[in-house]
C-alpha cells in the first residue's frame, strides 16, 4: 500500500484540481485516478483523470466526480483483495477504515506480487511443506527441515497404517507372493490419480472456478472419469500381466479389478476432501497429493486383498 | 493486448499533446503513458502524462520525452512478458514489431490473467496432468480423461518395474515376510520427501529465484536437509517399531537405515532433475512428484533388498 495518491476536495474546479496533480502527481504512484475527501478524510468520490481532461476547467469537482466507490477495507486479507482487482480490472484501488477514511491506496503491481506469493504457498501446501515466504536460495538448512518435517512424521506414521493391512494379509501374501509384486504399482497409480483430481479441485477452488455447491457436479464428473481412467489402464495392465508376466489369468483379474477400484476411490476421495475442507475452513490445499495418496493407498490395499481372497480363495 | 493507446508526434508541444488526450484519452486503456511515434508509426519516445502536466505548454514533446523505451516484442512468449512487467513494475508496456514500429500495449491487468494461467499451468503438470486452458466446470468428461490419462499410464508402465525388485527378491520376502509391511511407508515417505524437493526447485525456477548455476549449493542443501529429515523420522521409527511392531532389532535397523537412505536419494533426485530438466530446455514443472515418486520408489526398493539381505543374512 501507498500513500502517494492525488486528493481532491469537492468545491474544487476542475483547474484547481489539474493544478493540485501537477504539484504532487509526480510522487504519486497514480493519477489515473484521483480521490475526492471531505474534511474528516472521508472517501466521498473519485475522478479519472481522463475525465478532467475531458470537462471544462470551471467545472466543480463534486459534480463530476463518480460517487459509488468500490474500496478495499483495511481488514480485508490479501487474497480477497487480489480476487477484487481481477474481478474489476482497476489498475488501483483506494484502501479505507472501519470510518470509511482513506487511508492509502493499492496498485495493481503489489497484487502481481501476492497473487505469484499465494499460488507459491499453495503449491507448497500440496507438496506437504508449510509454507514460508522467504526465497529458497535464502532459507537456512535448519529452517528448510523445520518447513518440511511436519508432514514428513504424519504422513510416514499414517503409511504405517497401510503396512499394518498387509501384515493382517501376511498368510495370503505368503501363499501368493507375486501378489506383492503389484503393490508399489497400485499404490502409485491411485495415488497420481487422486492427486490429479485433488490438485485440479484446490486450484479452482482458489481461483473461485469451483464453489462447494458445485459438489454433485464435481463428485459425478470424477467418477465418469475414473472409471473411463480406470478401464484404460486395466486393459493396458491387463494385456502386459498376461503378455510379458505371464501371471494366471484369476491373479490378472485381480490386479486389474484392484486398479479400477483404486482409481475411482482415488478421483472420489480427490475431489470431496478439498470441498470439504473448504466448507469447514480449513485450507483444501493441504488436501493435495501426499494426504490422499496415504488415503488411497490404504483403502487400495483393503480392496486388493479382499478381492484376492475372494477369486483366489486363499485365506 | 489493446490498440487503444495515446500516439503522439515529436513536434508536437504539450499542449497539442494535452489536446489530443482529450479527443482519445476516453477510449484509450491508460494515459499515463502515451507513446511518441514517427511518420512510419516507429516507436521513438514515451512522455508519462504527469511529465506532460508539469512542463510548460509550449515545450515541445520531442525535448521532452524519454527515448530509452523498454518495449516488448510481438515475438517474445507470455512468461517473458510477465517477467518484464514484475523486473520494471510498469503499468503498462508498448508491444513493437521487428522494425520497431509500435503495434499496441500491454496493460498489467492482462499480465495478472497471464500469471494466474501460468501457475494454474505448473501446478497441473506437478500432478501429472496434461495443462489444459479452459475451467474445470467446462471442460466435458471425455476432454478431462484425455489430459489425465497418458501420465498415469505412462506412469503406471513405469511403477512395473519396481514390481519386479520386489519379484527378484521374493525368496528374501517369503523368509521375512514382516519387510513387506514397510514398503508402503518407505515408499510414500520417499516421495513426499522427494515431492517437497522437487516442487521447491521447480517453484523457484519458475520464479526465476534459481538459476542452473547453483545447481552445486542446492544439492549441498538438500544434502543437509535430507540428512536432518532421515535421522528425524528414522529416531521416530525406530522408537515405533521396537514399542509397537516389536520387531527385532535388525529389522528395526534395516528399516530405519532404507528411510534415511530413501530420504536421501529422494531429495537429490528431487532437486537435481528439474534443473537438469530446464538446462536441456525441458520444462521442469514435469519432474514434480509422481515421476519422481516411481524413480525414488524402485531405487528405495532396491537398497531396502540389499541392506537386508547385508543385514539379516536372508537369501
Amino acid at each position: 500500500m501507498t500513500v502517494e495518491y492525488v486528493d481532491l476536495k469537492e468545491n474544487m474546479t476542475v483547474q484547481d484540481a489539474i493544478e493540485r496533480i501537477r504539484q504532487i502527481g509526480l510522487d504519486s504512484e497514480t493519477i489515473n485516478i484521483c480521490y475526492v475527501l471531505d474534511a474528516k478524510r472521508t472517501l466521498v468520490g473519485t475522478v479519472a483523470l481522463r475525465y478532467l481532461l475531458t470537462n471544462a476547467p470551471d467545472e466543480i469537482i463534486g459534480d463530476i466526480m463518480h460517487e459509488n466507490v468500490i474500496y478495499i477495507n483495511t481488514l480485508m486479507d490479501q487474497e480477497e483483495v487480489a480476487r477484487q482487482f481481477q474481478k474489476y480490472d482497476f489498475t488501483a484501488m483506494p484502501v479505507v477504515d472501519n470510518e470509511n477514511r482513506l487511508v492509502g491506496i493499492i496498485t495493481v503491481d503489489d497484487i502481481v506480487d501476492i497473487l505469484q506469493e499465494e499460488a507459491t504457498e499453495d503449491m507448497e501446501k500440496m507438496a506437504a511443506i508449510v509454507p514460508s515466504d522467504k526465497p529458497y536460495m535464502k532459507t537456512g538448512v535448519f529452517e528448510t527441515w523445520k518447513k518440511r518435517i511436519p508432514w514428513l512424521l504424519l504422513l510416514m506414521i499414517s503409511a504405517t497404517f497401510t503396512g499394518s493391512i498387509i501384515t493382517s494379509f501376511e498368510d495370503a501374501l505368503s501363499v501368493c507372493v507375486i501378489l506383492t509384486a503389484y503393490i508399489p504399482m497400485l499404490m502409485d497409480t491411485g495415488g497420481n490419480a487422486g492427486g490429479q483430481a485433488s490438485v485440479t479441485i484446490i486450484r479452482g477452488l482458489s481461483l473461485n472456478e469451483i464453489a462447494f455447491s458445485d459438489i454433485f457436479k464435481v463428485v459425478w464428473k470424477e467418477i465418469r472419469v475414473a472409471v473411463l481412467c480406470g478401464i484404460t489402464l486395466a486393459a493396458a495392465n491387463f494385456v502386459k500381466l498376461l503378455v510379458f508376466d505371464k501371471v494366471t489369468i484369476p491373479v490378472a483379474a485381480v490386479v486389474c479389478l484392484t486398479l479400477m477400484a483404486a482409481v475411482l476411490i482415488a478421483k472420489i476421495v480427490g475431489c470431496i476432501l478439498p470441498m470439504l475442507a473448504k466448507k469447514i475452513g480449513f485450507d483444501p490445499a493441504v488436501m493435495a497429493s501426499p494426504f490422499i495418496t496415504t488415503i488411497v493407498d490404504a483403502l487400495s490395499l483393503l480392496i486388493y486383498f479382499r478381492i484376492a481372497t475372494g477369486i483366489l480363495h486363499i485365506v
